[in-house]
């Protein structure tokens, strides 16, 4: 098994990852994430209070925005706002990471507030939506520990049950690799996205043929190889926030 | 571990399914599925020709779009050409259902002809969007043979390589239970959707943590179990179909 | 003047019309009725309450909202949800059918309450918005009974003043026929749809030349035709109620 | 039969009708016509070509679009272009406009040309359609002159069968009466829309209940005195013509 | 310097302008405004109460909306409402009309109430905005005056703190000239549109390098010949509501 | 008249500015801009051809589209996209960055070629407008040297007149300052966005009145300053261009 990758990484190697905690400054919590070429800048915007149909039920809203500039790839594409609707692929990946995120929210312990996460990618390479989930969550921390401090949420509450980190994994040319740039993910032939949890729970696992079906053993490696990838974001993340 | 369901079902049966194979009498292939009270009308249209930006790569076009009956459901929701746009779940599933069925058409054999797969929801009572796509599968095949028959497909191309089926799988009070109902899907911690071959290989696996993250051991056993579900519609495909 | 039609039906003959009531589990009222290949899909939802501008009149509200599955037509036709937006013919049957029905509700009976009607063609040949107003009174009165039964509608109230069924009539190669199919439809000269009751009153006359302009004595013929149609769609009417 | 109505009219008698041809110096043919207080706005804009569905048929193209100012009705009223659709009743009436003019065009003597013919209500005091109808027939006849002169449409081809002219008729308090300002328009318990030839044929007839249905002899008188109506607008329209 | 303009004015002389007080007559204010053959019809509209993030602030809201008939112009153009979105050009004018009244009402006076300008296009020859915006202001002065003889505004109180006028000057072949119309407007180098107070201050100033950059004598001549051209179309604006 | 300005500065001052040219890897042309917490990404996307209604005639075509990331601001607002329609201001200020840009350009040097130019408000301070069209014109020249180089654009072509950058100024207390961040801007009485070319002609001179009306003598204060800013923007551009 000696696959040599173009930019000469293992199989079982992220890219190089950076977490910059605080980019923007306007945010209640904020990171732009680098997956190599791809950077993603995550908001997490807090406000008290929650959508109508939350209002006294005593739980918060946590829910999440994708959005790609339209010179992010290598060719431009249109802007969703100038067409006037989201296509499928944002709300898709929309969805995934709000419910990803929502995986270790307690929203008891956040009260009625509300919390969304913007993920816009600057610059996409492949695993925008993983790099998103894991630069997310390092914004979502602060937020919320921005609400504690100014009162909206209670000083000894547990909001988070954990942290959540996301990765991609795929099948090419027979081999399972980890976090696919953008030129190995058009020629893979399985294609995963797994979400889990700091101690290794799973939280999302989504895995597509994009060409031949998959078998069982070839989905049990992928699994194992995605969770070298996420415990390795864990650690990255913590440190982010040590910082 | 003696799980009572509330329809009385073994943990690993199946709701009764019926497929009327033809229901419509326009369109080149169709089928009126039921799972137990879930009944989705799937029709195949065919036309030839492909979308501009295939034109002249001699490889064909299979998509899908799925859609609910503003009353499928218990109460009702407002339609979405009423409201404008599509919303986030309905493209999800539609984009689901086109990739599941285009993992076993071969596109060069198809030729440059377009089919489209209308799954429209006629009552909702959990699990139709692999309702849909079990039932596309048989519509699918009629379209190919009509095609086959006008000569707009050649007589001995091998346009599918399989059968492709879908169910869905979940986890209640701590129990993996096949073919989950509205009222077992509600309460379901784990909830997963597999698409798989007829000869029992993944084409989608789509596990999602509704509550708490699942471990290693969990999503095999709901693998199992899927497979179970999954072989079990291959056969009543072919029933339909051999009538 | 021995018209032959191409189904061998006499000039003041209908297709078979059948009405299968409580068709939808989900609705509190429902039928799927056919005029030969016609097929509607047609569900009351009932709602206690009114929209906000109505709100403490003491009225209740009466709607319907019409559409047609993609493929109901012999060729597929795009998906309003997926446009973006309501063509001009939808909008236009769907107020016809909400003018028809309140034109037997007296709504201060029905009390603050809103019932939709849901009309969705599952197949199309001709006279898809005539079935569905016809259809649509009977889940009307299911829907209304339900209600009175849950006690949102007083006991003896008398909600209905009538009943009220619809016919297409028009005239081919000069000659005036009843209950037009698609084939029919568009070699049609002149164009008609008639609402009426059940005691023989007119509640919408449309009638439209296609061709030529049309003289008095030809609106004659076949106003005499459309009240033949609706007494004979009265009788289904009641005989699917007392079922 | 000794109805007051309320601005002195006998029953049959139309408000004071003028028709100002020209009134737009940009469009090729159009005229600001007026029913009392209800002004309306018609041009008639041609262009030689046809959209690309109709190349290469031989066949011309007549559309219309009916809009209304937001302040010509007593309050004022959202934007269409600000609200981002058009509602039920603008494209009824669109097409209802549409396919009266159509009915007198020989689209193969207009040749491959398109007419579109804009109605657009500055002022509205009932009978908009019917007004924007009669003055979109004046239009339309100098566009096709224009057409001629310029050379698009053949010296001699009869392009218009005759003449169309429309008004509105209803029952008040049990009284017929023709040609509803506003007042007695909301009053009515039928309202009809009558559009006839200049021989006195009918191209439409629109009759609604809006409280009881109405019989056979309502009807009769309705259809009496809208044919009074369009008798006499066609004499007016000659006039315009000929000054 | 001796240009002879196209229609025989000096370089320094307005179009002839018509202001038609009162055209509408359902509007609390209107005016029909003529700058040569561009025509625009500007209406008030008084609504007591303002939108609700204004609500119990104790001012009011003064807002415009623009818009041109689809055969103003020489060649038809879609209309918004069928495109189903306003065009930047269309909203740029709206919110320029909007600022510009605005400058000269004191909101507080007003109270909390609200006030729509619609200034619809009827016939486009240059200049539609500055006619816009003159127009408006003699709508609005009698949109206010309603309104205090109503009782909704103060007997004593000064609304209006001042007039405001509008006029576009440009530079052709060199030439600063006042008034353009499309004609003039399609040739210029630079473009400008100016809004100014009847004492003669500006409230906008817009100028627009169409070809080469323009410089600061250049500028300066521009806005001595707009401010010719505001003041007198101050004295018709008084004359008109003089009348 | 000694104004402090709450962040130190003098009135004819510039915030700190940055401009890192090549900031995204995937375009032809780029630059992130700061001026002071203000940050922008311009893009520049080079395209060969033209859209349809240009080809043929020889000229290039250039426009730009302007956003602001939701999180930008201090108070998070709704993603354009999601609204289904883009803004008032978004239209607008798009419109004035594509204009300023096309001022300097020769298109027909350009050939038939497109650039978009995307600038992506990242932190929004006051004064985005501006700083997108100092840094788009960056991208710009990356873009067209890119095109020269890859032979899209001739050797010897004179695609740039020259350099174009843009300021705002403002009247905040009575006082004339160059650059307003957010603080100032809301507070100014009259506020003035100012295009010029690197040797000092205007492009665009905007200016607007949002308290009082301004005079003659204010109006020209504000022009001298913002010069002093164009022309230092102009050096920093030179700079940026020539690492």
């Amino acid at each position: 098994m000696t696959t040599t990758r173009q930019d000469g990484r293992a199989v079982d190697e992220l890219r190089p990852v950076t977490i910059e905690r605080g980019w923007s400054e306007q945010a209640e919590g904020s990171a732009l994430i680098s997956f190599g070429r791809t950077r993603v800048l995550c908001t997490a915007s807090f406000t008290p209070g929650v959508p109508r149909w939350l209002t006294g039920k005593g739980t918060g809203w946590v829910t999440a925005e994708y959005a790609m500039l339209p010179r992010a790839t290598n060719e431009r594409s249109a802007r969703e706002s100038v067409k006037g609707k989201l296509g499928g692929r944002t709300h898709e990946i929309s969805r995934l990471i709000g419910r990803s995120l929502r995986a270790v929210v307690d929203t008891k312990a956040l009260g009625e507030n509300t919390i969304v996460l913007d993920c816009d990618v600057l610059q996409a390479d492949g695993g925008t939506r993983t790099a998103a989930i894991t630069g997310a969550y390092v914004a979502l921390v602060d937020a919320i520990e921005w609400a504690r401090a100014e009162g909206h949420v209670r000083k000894n509450a547990t909001v988070l049950s954990g942290s959540v980190a996301a990765i991609s994994v795929g099948i090419v040319k027979g081999e399972p690799l980890l976090d696919l740039p953008y030129v190995e993910d058009v020629a893979a032939e399985t294609d995963m996205n797994v979400v889990a949890t700091g101690d290794g729970r799973f939280v999302e696992v989504q895995g597509t043929a994009e060409g031949a079906p998959f078998d069982r053993a070839e989905l049990d490696r992928l699994l194992d190889l995605a969770l070298v990838g996420t415990a390795r974001l864990t650690e990255l993340q913590r440190a982010a926030l040590a910082s």
